[in-house]
């Protein structure tokens, strides 16, 4: 029985997995899955945190030095999309609708699960900022409350800049998340962004 | 994105997972497990099909040729809870209640999921009660249509040995299922059980 448990107690640690969900999975896995499947699953485990690289631009998930859409060439390297994480880019790609670049924050400023702006990927934006190619930063961050916190905390970081930084926002429900969104709604709230902070205002006051 | 996507995948092929949950997943073991969590976790996948062996007599999960239920000589041998599954069995002995012993059939008979009686570990129940040690089988397929036509396939199976078949009735809603209720519950099915055919009634006749 030390083996269903034991595999159950790993299944146990993921997110939202209780420990009669994690219970089935492991007897689904001891009595339903095929030895083959079950390599391929646990190999699929252990090869996708070996295999793992991040961008050195945009800090998303990469193949290569630099992920696909930084070393697209038809993608807008004037427009930076910042996203608290992969979940959250890979949702705005399936709308198909936005051309520019991304910047991976790592996650959200979040004093309850003590995640400081210093664990966030803030000094990379602002050098990618600093570099003087960019011309907007859309503030993907959602209306909860560390997406508040960290959309204004980066609109503190980027007020000397001088660049134009909006922030998406009708479409989003309050207490919503970007990942389990449709297409249009994720459309709306990138068409419906407002400007934060226009271009050159804050340079120089 | 691959290696997101490919471990998504792997998750998605899970029972009750779906492929929002299954990106949930993926970007946990990536973003949120240490690489010697998420090795622990495929080691666990692996090694349970590996190290997965069947008690010779009963068929639950073993870690030796007999479980840890046969071998125990506290456990009243006369005395048989026939089960569906593992999992079945673990939310009796969850009860702490039951003294006998199992016999896990390895599912229910279902037209719909093409699983015949043949499938099922009949002939092996059918052997243990011919030995003659067996003074009851209690019949612990749940009340669903699965759960029902596959105990009363039971009953027909051995209406000849003359052994007394009673079934597990009253605590169990029916459309329930036994892994997920309560202690109590289940005890009371156990306690409340129905005699379907008793003792030597069907012998000769």
């Amino acid at each position: 029985m030390k083996t269903l448990s034991q595999l159950a107690e790993q299944f146990n640690k993921l997110p939202g997995v209780g420990p009669k969900t994690a219970m089935r999975l492991a007897h689904h896995v001891l009595f339903a899955m095929s030895a083959q499947d079950a390599d391929a699953f646990a190999g699929a485990v252990r090869d996708s945190k070996k295999n793992l690289r991040l961008c050195r631009t945009c800090f998303s998930i990469a193949e290569d030095e630099e992920c696909g859409v930084c070393r697209n060439p038809n993608r807008d390297p004037k427009t930076i999309l910042v996203v608290a994480d992969v979940r959250d880019l890979l949702a705005v790609e399936e709308t198909g609708f936005f051309k520019g670049r991304y910047h991976v924050l790592g996650g959200l400023i979040s004093p309850l699960q003590r995640v400081g702006p210093e664990k966030l990927r803030v000094a990379e934006l602002k050098t990618r900022v600093a570099s003087g190619s960019i011309h907007e930063v859309i503030l993907g961050t959602v209306p909860t409350a560390e997406g508040e916190v960290t959309a204004h905390y980066l609109i503190n970081q980027l007020r000397e800049s001088g660049v134009k930084i909006t922030r998406i926002g009708a479409g989003i429900p309050v207490g919503g998340s970007l990942e389990y969104m449709d297409a249009m709604t994720v459309t709306k709230a990138i068409l419906n962004r407002q400007e934060m902070l226009a271009a050159d205002k804050g340079r120089g006051i």
